[in-house]
């Protein structure tokens, strides 16, 4: 995909509307990734994001270690994947070979982009102080992308077992909130 | 509405979509109701929720003196009235009267459940130790409603800017994540 940067100020756009993510780190020249629905924003700008990694998954281990992860925001085309992702763990395959999710380099971590996905956010871990109670990491995010080919990303959203939504369509009403 | 109790183990798939929501709060005999849409799944049973209410917010000092709040989820039938909430504030205007919002008696808290909405979590405030830093409060739902009548709640989901995204269709996929 071609990328395009996105304004730092507009990702909690991105997120807001709740879309399951790929999650994708990298540790000592190993990267993963895994779905993800539990996260949210905390603060507009810089970005930072809230998100729970499970310290079941592999994925855990891999951003405590390197403090540095990509959420990618697929959409409804990549779907079969995402669920595979979910249903396997790094440590028995590589989720990029085997369900053929392309790996591009990031701007400025590590962990890489997943080239199929609409949107990407290259992030840091800023805080650790929750993650032993709750597995919840605090995030920055560095850098954003979008394809600015994709006019109408239609992402999904994690209903829990087996179902998601797919989003539908817009409507616009005179909100003041950001 | 019918209020049907809903089972705790099964409140994830509520709000793992990213709906937004109707937090309401009560305190000293006075209710108030904001829009909100930073929030997330922490833990599956009991469910816990994180969520950010703004200190600027009347609801972030009610909910901090009360320890108590109802997340009520709206169907787009509802969304002038989301917006409505969003664009006001309880210090200038009672919303439930403004907006024509019918506050109901919760089970477990003294925060109202909003009769309109579809879904209401009753929650208790369990840890605040990420307040002063990210206006973050760690839930616990006590008590999950839904409205049995509604079988395909269309629920809302913020973009930012005046834009909400409508929950559209929903596909199965088989997945293995709860």
């Amino acid at each position: 995909m071609a990328r395009r940067s996105f304004p730092l100020s507009e990702v909690y756009r991105l997120l807001e509307p709740g879309p399951v993510v790929l999650l994708t780190t990298a540790h000592k020249g190993r990267a993963n990734v895994m779905a993800q629905s539990w996260h949210m924003m905390l603060e507009f700008e810089p970005p930072m994001v809230a998100c729970v990694v499970s310290n079941r998954n592999l994925s855990f281990n891999m951003l405590k270690a390197s403090k540095e992860c990509v959420i990618n925001i697929p959409t409804v085309e990549l779907a079969p994947q995402v669920v595979a992702c979910g249903n396997s763990s790094g440590r028995r395959v590589d989720k990029f070979k085997a369900f053929q999710l392309i790996p591009a380099t990031a701007s400025l971590v590590q962990a890489p982009l997943i080239a199929e996905c609409w949107a990407n956010l290259e992030c840091k871990v800023v805080d650790t102080r929750a993650v032993n109670k709750y597995c919840l990491f605090i995030l920055e995010v560095l850098k954003a992308w979008t394809d600015p080919a994709r006019r109408k990303p239609r992402t999904i959203h994690h209903q829990g077992r087996g179902s998601f939504m797919v989003a539908g369509k817009t409507i616009r009403l005179r909100s003041r909130m950001k």
